[in-house]
């Protein structure tokens, strides 16, 4: 079975990444969301990699913030697409996870996405879009999915323009 | 055919993205490489996308300094996934592009990775990770390239520790 | 009939913009307002671009946030003068969206104004500076409203040195 | 007659803002330009306004680094559009220059551009824009510029391929 | 007689301000506060200076959030010290109101203060550093607020170690 | 005896702080907390210093915000270890203690661990951690925590999992 | 003797802030140059201030980079008023030298002044507007200056304008 | 025997680093120093740690750059204290690798000290005041080398007065 595995970096993660989990679902794609911390619990993390490619996992999602570490040990133990989303979990608003995610050294690519919750959802398009190269299935609901949007954007316009 | 499309925003990006172009050939990989700009040749950059996908296009690599806005662009016309590679290109040392590549609205995903030539190295790697999901020849090749990279860093070391 | 046209990215940033049309409305200046995507509605973007130049759109004002490549988009598509007003929509607090608005390439400028609400209703009266060029009428009453502006400020000074 | 008024804030700024002056140049726009400092010869610059504008200046340019006040000392002595290209004139890169130039209080609005040799020419073509409006003969020229620029593209692009 | 001129860019700005006031009227120095605006009241601004200057003012003290240019413009009017104060009126949290007031080009000081509150006091206490140099009196009361001030730091501190 | 001291900069540090406190308490390690300002009671801060080290202080933990002085301050006092905690105490949220605390100058180094919260927990582990390199026991309990720490990762994660 | 007394962090700032005491040495105005670190040399420093206020210093001028903390540790020592010039002496341009220096807590200002050179200029002047509130004979030196520069900038204005 | 295990990310950090070897070397401290990298080899990595934990590594220190996840994932793997050096080693001149190393999260600490090579040298500093709590010799060796930086301060000095 091929899935999206998202690994979060703490329990406090949950709620944002809650948006990735259900974007998938929208589109009824496999997933599985565990937590595991880098620094926590790096033996659970690293079994869990195996484990996870050796089940079927197509691509990984990993979320944390502040010196967020969590994608770059997964992108250092698996050679499948790493996607990261940086956590606003600190003062600094997650430029500190916006940059320990995405400024990876030369030949170990982190696939970053926005801070927070438009990087959540956005992390679920991404991963769907990377298995819709090999599911005309799913390719096909991506792109009614963008006509949706368009739509919902001229309804947005009418609703304001009536407005005024 | 399957490749990889790489397009840059501008002439003077060449230098940096050349170490791209120069990782996927290492590891034969098929792409092509153009210039093309989100705002001085935005009906260039529409019809070339298509054009691409019809031909077999599998991932898109956009890289633009300033306020970047070709993998966004990108990412508007196919739901194909984009890779973004941030160009140091002003006083501002990259970070201008590195946010107009990454904080893209939910819906609308851009893979970003580093800004400069780290970036343009990864966003092959990354490109070829994604390909890799169904070639079991270029995963192979990964993994070895990974195995080589960490003979490199004993190797290094060696040197350094001799030295002292 | 000469007009000013708002386009903006999303609806959540019509609250903030509300004080640009507001504005425009004081002064008795004809604009109109849509919402339309950059990247959600790229076509409906580029066809109102065009129907609302040849309806006598003088001056487009754009506004966005995050990785605010809307107005960039305006500015790719006419030469009619752009304003960009980037929204602080995300945890970053508009710094994304300033610096995808402002650092545009050489010759495609967007001239960029606050971020938020004090960019929306300057977004208004740079409008209305550019349209006074040619009107006599519309150049007076900015005229006035300065001396207003002045007076205002001598009566905020004389409730707050009373209280003292 | 109707011109351009560009004023720089420093001697030290020419270098850079001879590429505003330069493209005005090649489309035949008419132009003076002064050095005045909003701290060094505040009488002088505010003498300057009112004779520029006396003599026809249709939109004021402000080149100033640092705690960049030129183009808001401007602004506040006149209801033309001014358009503020921050310099990067310091140890911060012209990010001091940026903030200080675009995050004017409502009512009171700069243009503002890129920082450094890109906002310097963009300050040319944004003047220009906005002298479009009336001129016919210019809004074609831009155009045709526009033209010209996304067939550079084109020619860079073949140039690297045939590299590749 | 002698005295601390302060002016506030915006009513907005008083209550931060007035524990610059209060901090005044604790040691006994007088002071006079107005609003006036760099951009929306210049002539009222350098009109006050002169007065104020002429009246006896000593020092300055300007306030001004977001580009701040109000203590630049103290300071190309009149060579008696100027504080500046940079309030935390945008989304950028202040950090655009400190580089607008601090960096200043050669020759044109503006004594620079932290942001916010604590800057609020602190230039009342720098005006008075300065004005204690003429003012034994003054000077004492200063000294004998650093004895108070280390004390409440030992009361602050047995309150703390006794909940221990 | 050995113990850590604890000095906070001022009073509203406490409620962060606490969680520093409590930590070692966790583990049963000996500490000292009093309130001293490196800029409002200097000598009490050097004077403190001497006696803790004459008594048995084996780390300094400093924690304070804004222009954070107080961990070079002991840095410059003694050649024990000190660790410094930057305070989110200023519209800047905590960047500007953190840089005023890490930047260092070669010789004199404070250990700085992370802004606020995480900091303040994290002063206490580094502190114990250096204390550990002598006590088999403190060593034990830290190893004890780093297990219970995976553990509850992997309670945290079936209460989610469950959810789903 | 009435003077000015410059400290210096670190011989290699010494270049930087030569600019200082040759804009007093052109302006006749006494002042004392020594090097002392807040952190290498602290008492030192503090015997410095003594001894220097004792012997006449009006006004104290502190140079440091990185996390600047010689201008703060001065103004807890002295109820003169204290300058601070921030150094760019490290890979993050002086804006951790500015931060550390202005942000200072409440009660304890420190009169900041841009980074760099144009600091260091901007630190003379700044004490001599200070000292001229009891030198008539200063402060029409600083006004002659005034006019000077003014004169300058259209000496610098014709030059340019000539060669257009 | 008790030691310094050094870790460098990578070859192009050695040349910065070598101040951390060459300090430790002054001292007459035993010390240990590999290349290893987080990313691209884990598992040396992880087996050096056990291994250098075992033969009597005290103090750990990490230089990386960027997205520097060293010092992290060494946290993760022993209790012993990690001192963390940022690289500047990309095109954000380290406050990548700043913020990478020092935003731990609660329970995971690792000892910042600053970028580049002030860093290098004091993440020496750092770890010989750690190893000196249980050398009297270690620390008058310390406190000389005070003495002497203090010493040093004065020759400077007075070498600069004597030019002026």
């Amino acid at each position: 079975m091929k899935f999206v595995s998202i690994i979060i970096g703490s329990k406090s993660d949950y709620d944002v990444m809650k948006s990735c989990a259900d974007t998938l679902e929208t589109f009824g794609v496999q997933y599985e969301l565990i937590i595991s911390s880098a620094h926590r619990s790096p033996e659970r993390t690293k079994e869990y990699i195996l484990e996870a490619e050796a089940k079927g996992a197509q691509v990984f999602i990993a979320a944390a913030g502040m010196a967020a570490h969590l994608a770059g040990v997964l992108a250092s133990k698996t050679v499948k697409p790493i996607i990261g989303v940086p956590m606003s979990a600190s003062a600094l608003s997650g430029i500190d996870a916006l940059l320990s995610t995405v400024q990876m050294p030369a030949g170990m690519p982190v696939a970053t996405v926005a801070i927070g919750k438009a990087g959540a959802i956005n992390s679920a398009y991404l991963a769907m879009q990377i298995m819709a190269l090999e599911s005309e299935d799913l390719r096909i609901k991506l792109q009614e999915d963008r006509v949706a949007k368009a739509k919902k954007v001229e309804m947005d316009s009418l609703e304001i323009e009536t407005k005024l």
